[in-house]
C-alpha cells in the first residue's frame, strides 16, 4: 500500500530522484482535511487500546533537514492523543556523559515499554549524519554504525517493538522559503538560528549521508518511509495514514476482565 | 482566588469536613463547558510559551483514592496540549531496584527540566499513604518522610520548579458508584481489579493518612489543593482554572530573536 514510499534495501536509492513536492492525486489541503481529521481520531483510539492492552511497544523515528517539519508533524498528527502512554524524546547535542558512552547508550534508555509509544525527534541516526558531515568521528567509526543500528533495531523488534522511521523530505528551495518565513515573521523569528542557516552549505553532504544511512538501515522489521514534505498538509496526512494502517494491522484488543468479578460485592 | 481549596499549613484540616460534591455556583456540566474549553486552549498556549522560553519547570502532582479521576483529569485537562515538552509519569508498585533506594530516588529522576511540564500520576506521596496503611515500613520511618518531602520540594522550588499538588476528593459512596459502573459496563470491566475493591475496607485509614500527608506538606512553595471531585466536570474545570491562573502569573515570554539576524543572507 505504501510501497512507493518505502525504501527497499537492495535497490539503488537517491533522495535527489524523489519529488519532495509530490502529493498523490490531491491538489490542496482541502482535499485531505476530512480524512486527516478521521485519521487523527483513529490514532487516538488505537493508542488507547495499545495502552490498555499493554503488550506492544511502538517506536516512531522522525528525521529530516532543519525546517523539514519534525515538530510540526508531532504537533498535528498526534493532536488528539492522550498524554498517558506516549512520549516525545528530543535528541539534542549530546552531553559530556552521553559522549563518554557508545552512541546507542542515550537512545536505548528511552525506547518504549509495553503499551507505550515513543516518538524520537531526531535519534541515533544523527550519529551517521551530522557526525559524518562535520567529521566528529572518523569514517572507520561511523561506517560500522550502520550495522550496529541494524542489529540494535533487530533486537528491539525481536523483543516486541514496532518500528516506523520517517524521513521528511523537503527540497533546498523549500527550506529557503521556510527560513525566510521565520526571518520575516516577528512571531517566528526567535526560532531562527544563524547556525541553522550556515548548515545549508553542507546540503549535498547531508543528502549523501542520508542516502547511505537510509539505504543501509531500511529493513523489513524497521523500514524507512520517505515522506514528500514540501506540502505540510500532505506530509501530515501521509504520516498519519501510515501509522494508522500499521497500528490497525496489529489487531489489538482491550484486555479480558479479571476472573472472579462475577461474584464480587462492592459495599 | 482559590483560597477555599488551598490547604493552609497551620490550620486544623480534615478531609471529612470538605464536601466532595461541591460545585460552586454551577449546577451542571453545561454551566462550565464553554469556559472549560477556553481554559483548555489557554493551557495549550501557555505550555507553548513555557516550552519556547525554556526557563521554568512545572511539576503537577495528582493524588486521590482509586477512581478519583487521576487518569480522567490528565485526559481532559491536557487534551489540547502538544506532546513536546510535557510528560506524564505514572508511579506504580516500585521495582526491586527502586525499593533498594531511598523513597525519593525514583521520583527525582523524572522531575521536569527547563521548559518542561511533568505530570505525576501518583508520586512520592504513596510512601506516606499506601506504605503507611499497609505497614510496609515502620512509623519511625514514614513519619520522618513529611520533613524529607518538604525539604525535597523546597529544593526543587528554589532551583526553579513551580509545584502544584492536587488531591482529587471523592466520597466513599461516589467510589462505590464508579466501581459498580466499571463492573456493569462490559467496555469498562477490564479496568476493575478485585484488589482495588478490597482496598475500600481501608478507606478510613487512607483518609487519616491523607489528612496527615496533606497538612504536613502543604507549603507556600508547594501548596495542596483539595479538589471536590464527585462531579467530574467540576473537577476538570477547577484543575484547569488553577493551572491557567498559575501559569499566567509567571508572565512568560517568547525568547528574543538571536542577534545578528538583521544582516543574515539565506541563499
Amino acid at each position: 500500500m505504501f510501497e512507493r514510499y518505502i525504501v527497499t534495501p537492495d535497490r539503488p536509492f537517491d533522495l535527489r530522484e524523489i519529488d519532495s513536492g509530490f502529493t498523490e492525486k490531491y491538489k490542496s489541503k482541502k482535499d485531505v482535511e476530512g480524512e486527516f481529521r478521521n485519521l487523527r481520531k483513529k490514532i487516538c483510539e488505537l493508542q488507547d487500546v495499545l495502552y490498555a492492552e499493554g503488550k506492544r511497544r511502538v517506536l516512531i523515528i522522525l528525521q529530516g533537514m532543519d525546517t523539514a517539519g519534525k515538530d510540526g508533524t508531532i504537533k498535528h498528527v498526534f493532536k488528539e492523543v492522550h498524554l498517558q502512554g506516549i512520549k516525545v524524546v528530543s535528541f539534542k547535542k549530546p552531553t559530556e556523559e552521553e559522549l563518554a558512552h557508545d552512541f546507542l547508550w542515550r537512545v536505548h534508555k528511552h525506547v518504549p515499554a509495553d503499551g507505550e509509544v515513543a516518538i524520537f525527534n531526531r535519534s541515533h541516526y544523527e550519529d551517521v549524519l551530522i557526525v559524518r558531515v562535520h567529521r566528529l568521528v572518523s569514517e572507520r567509526i561511523w561506517r560500522k554504525r550502520y550495522e550496529h543500528i541494524r542489529n540494535f533495531e533487530k533486537m528491539l523488534f525481536d523483543e516486541g517493538t514496532i518500528i516506523l522511521k520517517f524521513y521528511l523530505h523537503i527540497s533546498k528551495d523549500e527550506q529557503k522559503k521556510r527560513l525566510l518565513e521565520r526571518l520575516n515573521n516577528p512571531r517566528k523569528r526567535w526560532k531562527l538560528h544563524i547556525e541553522d542557516v550556515k548548515e545549508r552549505k553542507y546540503w549535498d553532504e547531508y543528502i549523501n549521508a542520508y542516502n547511505d544511512a537510509i539505504s543501509e538501515t531500511s529493513t523489513i522489521y524497521a523500514p524507512w518511509f520517505v515522506i514528500p514534505s514540501d506540502k505540510k498538509w500532505f506530509r501530515n496526512y501521509l504520516v498519519a495514514k501510515i501509522i494508522v494502517e500499521k497500528l490497525k494491522s496489529l489487531n489489538m484488543q482491550y484486555p479480558e476482565p479479571e476472573k472472579g468479578l462475577e461474584n464480587l460485592k462492592i459495599d
